[in-house]
């Protein structure tokens, strides 16, 4: 039984503290957060203790394991600390905000930095897994072409765009990561950006962005955003290969479709949003980090892995303010 | 070149015209119909003779081959003329409404029988002869149910169903052929009728039925009709085997499809009858009946297949008259 | 906080006790079965009581609540013995094998069998429910055909086959609640039965069926059994209205789909059976037990849809051996 | 009736005299290709008259229209004389593989270039069609960004490759002209290219490419090439709109569907390439051509559409190789 605090008792603290009371071999014990409101309302859910300042976290011996869904100015602070208490970590992405605060992250973490593991949820979607499952086992040769489309279903409030770091740092760094999960290292990015929103046109981000990647080994992968989506959340895969291609679909509730004079084949609408998409997601991640936890061994993802997503998010936020390609 | 004579210049001979047009090998040399102006109009649109007495097309040196889309009544004796004028004969189903009338047009015939072909447009379907192919070839094993999805997209007046002989004979009769295309000789039929609407009850008709049937090998089938449908016309059809199901859809004009915020993957409407659902068919079984003609071998279908689906038919009808099974 | 207790820990007293532990308002306190080795296998795997004699359950005044998945000759003694304990109870289907004895249950229950829940699981599967709700809001307008198509992977034993009551009154019956639930009561029904499994043959039972249902309003519904399907646990819907039609496709685990040189669109195979595909359907089941058992309303379905079914079941059997429609 | 000459009796002639000889409003009535053999052939496939030179075709007074489809080099000179002597031309795409060059042709047309159609064939597609008439019907809104996945089957032979003017001028133009037809006027393009194919990388050409281009509207759109596809010949759009979106799938053959213990839905294969993939485009564009050559209209696309294309496709091929946008 592993035991389990949670850092940040916001809407993301409520999916993993209900993935942790799932687990069977999991515990949740301790939750923390500033405002006290939160804190205790999350706890109170689970009957367990609460605390408003993560240091009691660090220092609780029954604290066998930590979850990071702080702000993300103080993940590099948390996952530092709690390393250094001895606990077990995952964070949230992004990693940081700054790539030299990450930088430090990492190189304050030196080998334990493989240990860490980054909440790419989406690496554990039963669907995407299963693509990237069936890549390994050959079924469609050599991966060439990724295409992924990542669209939210309703823009953020223009004061979380403000403090989001931009699109790229926010939303597209899961998408980054996706195609990092399928072609491995990137050398070159380019990317395009525009508005339909004119709220996030004034804090002078994007809010539509197409971004091109080529891995090291000469692979090409296309990242399709948009802050808002009219049929939902929109999250689909295409992995084009040497002898076919795979491709992941959007999920709905049922199965079931309708036929009227005017159309047929019509399903209900997509999953509205990640609580939901990713449901599945979240869990399985969560049973990874108990495994590896538990084995001691590498986590997957990694902090680096979400250093390296950082490091290509900056890298598109340049090309698309140069419009020229960049190398990493 | 084969010479092409239709007899009949409604609907289904235009159909016709327009694939015998169409056709490399074939000719259109005249048409036939006792209503001038339908005679007039059709021949017109090729180019070529008209004539208002079938007598006229039996005696024709310059044609080859009769294509028979008068009304059913008269199919039996256009069929024994063409026949004993030497001509290749293709008629449209069913072969007449009553079994003794059919009968005697089998037995006149006799071993002639056997290259008379019968319009029974759907097995040239390229769907349903493609799952017939891949069934033969093996894929699914032996086959054990048949599952014919079969709805017009609004019902015909009440004086066409008054005279069609009921919804077995005129609408269920192209299932029959489909059932004994795939699963052969039937055994047993059981049936089940009921009304939703009310002119097609105050004809005495059923517009909404369910034929089971039990084929000689013991293999099943499922039929179910209604004479309208919101949707359109709705031509389906599911081959249920010992290793695998074969099934096909619906066509839709395009490969369109729409999300919303209210649904996903909706197509465009389905076809809406058979003149385009079934153009193809339409024009597949005029290269058939050309090929055997010419090769002079069996018609398949052939007027023998017409009769047994009019068996099928008086047997059902009785059947859901009854509630008793019928055998054959 | 509702109390618990199953009888039966075979595979179906696992389902159940996996949705009571995740109920929130739920507990589950005490498992009976004959075997030790299975009540004790259960009990341990949530740390609670276990007892040889369902006796002792009825006796338990910490029990509020009991799940009856014994087998199925047991149910009425069970049910009835629960139900004055002052017991709530939710049955497997079905009530019994046999129409007398369960005519006898109904009877001895009185008013009480309005509160009694039949464990039709169908009826709460996502899919399905979906398709009642939409049906009800009118979006098809009048339900006019229906067809349920139920095929399992695998035929079972035939020591099972034995012992189960014949196809009808052990598989079709989860089809005959499917069809009372969109149709209402019915006033009649065919069927026709054959074998492809030697084994089942030889047990005097088939293996392959298709039921012709007529609702007492004239509506019509087909259902198409089989015991065995290469492709897995076969489970859909058709619900056609006077306005439209909705369908349930079958479940895949992912939302993958591949594209090869031979074929496109394939999506990974379906959910292979009951406690995998039905997982939602069952957890959700419990859940409306728990609420009506709280609130004390009648439940729904109830014993007497039980009953119903049973009926139907019977009456199919009938018309499967002599070929003629059975009047109900 | 509007008399047509074909110059080119390739590949792409043998489609355009097909659609003529279907046309009831055209006639077919002279051939031209220097290689004897070609003219021959085709021109005995319909009965009619054939020619060496092109200038017999610009002579013959018996000629109201002539179809383009002679090698890219000979475009301009072609339109231009036909032009001249007071032919309807529709040209084959690309308009040169030499800016220039193009140049010249609209220079010298000058208002005439408005009466030249491109036969940019995939705007005529009944899906692409249905999709961008949706779209100014208002069914989605606003357009914001497009997605136009289109991949050959397989690698032309490198010495083709060599003539072609490189993926961009060959492959990539009728894209070009897609994101036109459906976002207007582009004014930035970036692009990345890769390798798969090593003859092709021998040519010093791209055989798989990514393209990004934002409309003077700020519209996005990407486009997805690949030389080789596995599964056929990929030809997909994704039209995302402010208030829904519209897609268009590939095309199969037959709507058969195949269920089996590895998988379901499996669709027969797509269809393989572009002269069945786009039948239906090249008759219903050849329609268009006739109906706007008889009442004089402008053509849609024109000459000028081509140019536009070009234009694209140097300025694309420009970033390829320097990594930076280009703005046009």
């Amino acid at each position: 039984m592993i035991r389990i605090a949670i850092i940040g008792a916001g809407r993301i603290g409520h999916v993993h503290a209900r993935a942790v009371d799932a687990h069977p071999a999991a515990e949740l014990v301790l939750v923390c957060d500033p405002f006290e409101k939160n804190a205790k309302e999350l706890s109170a859910q689970y009957g367990v203790r609460y605390c408003l300042d993560p240091q009691e976290v660090f220092d609780a011996p029954e604290v066998d394991a930590v979850i990071i869904g702080s702000p993300t100015r103080f993940h590099v602070d948390h996952i530092l600390a709690a390393v250094k208490a001895g606990k077990k970590v995952m964070s949230e992405k992004p990693i940081a905000l700054d790539v030299a605060e990450a930088k430090r992250c990492i190189d304050e973490l030196g080998e334990a930095a493989d240990n860490v593991m980054m909440g790419f949820n989406r690496r554990f979607d039963p669907s995407f897994a299963e693509i990237h499952q069936r890549i390994d086992d050959g079924e469609i040769g050599q991966l060439q072409q990724l295409i992924v489309v990542s669209r939210d279903p309703a823009a953020p409030p223009a004061e979380y765009v403000a403090g989001s770091g931009g699109i790229f740092k926010d939303m597209t760094i899961h998408d980054f990561d996706t195609v990092r999960f399928f072609l491995g290292d990137i050398a070159e990015v380019t990317a395009v950006g525009t508005n339909v929103d004119e709220a996030i046109a004034a804090q002078g981000d994007f809010d539509q962005v197409l971004v091109t990647l080529k891995s090291t080994e000469g692979r090409l992968a296309t990242i399709v955003n948009s802050r808002s989506c009219a049929f939902g959340y929109d999250q689909r895969l295409e992995a084009f290969g040497a002898d076919g291609m795979l491709s992941a679909d959007n999920l709905t509730q049922t199965a079931v479709r309708k036929a009227t004079s005017s159309q047929t084949e019509a399903k209900s609408a997509v999953m509205d949003f990640f609580l939901e998409r990713y449901e599945d997601a979240y869990r399985i991640e969560l049973g990874r980090f108990i495994d590896t936890a538990d084995a001691g061994t590498p986590a997957s993802p990694s902090v680096r892995d979400g250093y390296a997503a950082l490091l290509l998010a900056q890298a598109t936020a340049d090309s698309a303010r140069t419009g020229a390609a960049v190398k990493l």
